[in-house]
């Protein structure tokens, strides 16, 4: 079933393999448009940036209502690579304005592999002309397994109403850190929706999808997330209402995206929702909620099934955030290990069984105030560390 | 040879085995002075701070003219267990001071082990009494190898010089993180010196050595470090020379179990040493290295021998210091693989090399400004997966 970003109508897309991978793998997508898109896009806050971010911001700085395309390779994130890797990204660019008859500052590109190797120009070409040879409707699955690196399946995600439909796609596995856009997706619609409406409603379903999930801690150099909206369906986004109702669907759309890269983390085998409550402010139990969902400690004895809940209230403790732990209360699934400073008397086989399923829920409540938050992460398993230790290789 | 905390002349020491851990192990140390010590010590910085923290903070507060001995165990924090976890310590204390012949504010107490879990005191009373009348002047090594938990070897360091010596013993392995005191450590000293002398000379040592070392990120509850002068060579400190000898040898003890600590890093294969130079001012260059020496993907690539230095760069570039990759220059080893922003025409072969010993070295140049720090840390390799996953088993 088609479940990508070819569900919007007008949007046609394609997965090719030109070589940058050395496995034979699809390594290039493009996605493109009939029509003129209004475009908007996060981009990670790291200060190194990778040629395609600093190329992409350009774009859109000056031409967000007329984007028609996107190229997105794998195999070579085209990051740390100086005036040579501007160049590279402005012949991708003008590559696939050719072979798609448009102009080259309607193209966004993103780039995602190994940092610091130059991107290869010559195959990046030869994949942009056959890919604008395959592109159809169907195309959106082949696009969202072009763009994997260490992923394992890829991630699809849309939905459709009476009115437009949104579909789009993600890739994630390491370096996912909550701050900005934490990884690369495109999303695309058939609403016709103004480029600084899109830009608000993109950065609202960020700040709940995206900025919630954590894999490793550590954030990428190409982070990005491009929404493009082509009006094909005819619908306007225009008053209060459907406005709301845009957000909220594109909220859904990147929600669900963002929960399966977490899902899909390098080397999880469990999947691990934390929810922090009781706290002074939303940006407090965001804080307690990152430091938990990043502790190498809490997410090995996830890993392990081990029911070792003091490490959740000491990560809690040294998120920079005033908590007091004679107020927290500590849930393992439904089982309440810890409150008003000291350990419950829980029974130790269901604390474990609760951090044994292949979902697991931890919840905190800070006791000080009425804010909360939800994060999303996975375990840290001896996956995680072959994966990475050999990852060029 | 005895090279740890009984170095100094009337300090003595044992390691007895009570029980805490579950293999029989030496699990509690005890360090005793023939005459009152000044006493000095830094704590974590966690909000969520383990019993004898507070309690030692106390005692340090009120009587830190006449410290007579501490109290080590291992197999427990005493950490998030309320009111009953005060209540053991100030037992523990008493204990220590009957079977001593002093009194209990003059015993400081160190735990270490399973959060939330209450402490076995009667456990703890039979191994005070046991090693009460073991102690002795060649006891140090036995002591620092009862403050174990996943440590594969004891740390111990001592020097000496015609005037003044100092002892110290460390544990570490998990939790390490550089903010304060960041393990447990109990250092001592014959040198006659005024509490408050010792407290500076203290803290400006931490900085330099235990401030310096991470291995996974985690801050602990119960991270102190104590140290002890009883005065018994007779040498006072008082003029500024001799402080800054004193504070010179204080810190070379400090950094020596420090790095120690880091090269038994939990599941570590490799020590590996970050300088970044280069940075407008030191906490820059500390916030840098910090970033570097945190991120699991430098960790588990540098552990799997993968010279992929592009994830330096990009853990330097979401430090939160405002770098700029065109004006930085890095090293794995002697080799320059990257300056200017470009990877340089470096040979791969030899970045590999560089990073198979067992001692890595990294320099990054921000090339910014004069300020640079050193940080000392360790990779990420599948044991530390394994030695967390499961901690409590």
């Amino acid at each position: 079933m088609n479940q990508s970003v070819t569900v919007p109508k007008g949007f046609k897309a394609t997965g090719v393999a030109c070589g940058l991978k050395k496995t034979n793998a699809l390594d290039l997508a493009l996605i493109a448009s009939e029509n003129d898109c209004a475009g908007a896009g996060v981009f990670t806050t790291n200060r190194v940036q990778a040629a395609p971010v600093i190329y992409d911001k350009e774009i859109l700085g000056k031409n967000r209502d007329a984007i028609h395309a996107v190229v997105i390779n794998s195999g070579c994130a085209n990051a740390c690579t100086g005036e040579d890797g501007m160049r590279d990204a402005r012949d991708t660019a003008r590559a696939a304005a050719n072979a798609l008859g448009c102009r080259a500052n309607q193209i966004l590109i993103l780039s995602t592999g190994v940092i610091g190797v130059r991107l290869d120009i010559a195959k990046v070409r030869a994949g942009i002309a056959q890919g604008a040879k395959s592109l159809s409707s169907e195309g959106g699955n082949d696009a969202s397994k072009a763009i994997m690196t260490t992923d394992t399946r890829p991630k699809v995600f849309a939905i459709r109403n009476s009115q437009f439909a949104i579909g789009g796609m993600a890739k994630g596995a390491g370096m996912i850190h909550p701050n900005m856009a934490t990884l690369l997706s495109v999303i695309t619609t058939d609403a016709k929706i103004s480029p600084a409406r899109l830009d608000r409603a993109l950065r609202i379903a960020v700040e709940k999808s995206f900025n919630r999930i954590s894999v490793d801690g550590d954030m990428s150099t190409n982070d990005t997330l491009l929404v493009l909206a082509n009006g094909a369906s005819g619908y306007e986004i225009s008053n209060a209402q459907d406005i709301e109702k845009f957000t909220e669907a594109l909220t859904r759309v990147a929600t669900d995206l963002a929960k399966q890269v977490a899902r899909d983390g390098e080397g999880a085998t469990k999947f691990v929702e934390i929810v922090v409550s009781g706290a002074r402010a939303e940006k407090d139990a965001a804080r307690v909620a990152k430091s938990i969902a990043n502790s190498p400690l809490v997410k090995t004895a996830i890993y392990g099934a081990d029911a070792n809940w003091g490490r959740v209230v000491c990560a809690a403790g040294y998120s920079g955030v005033e908590v007091e732990p004679n107020k927290m209360a500590l849930w393992f699934g439904d089982v309440n290990v810890f409150k008003n400073g000291t350990p419950t008397q829980y029974n130790d086989a269901d604390a474990t069984r609760a951090i044994s399923n292949a979902e697991v829920f931890i919840r905190l409540d800070l006791g000080m105030g009425e804010a909360s938050t939800t994060m999303w992460t996975c375990d840290l398993s001896h996956d995680y560390v072959t994966i990475n230790g050999k990852y060029r290789t």
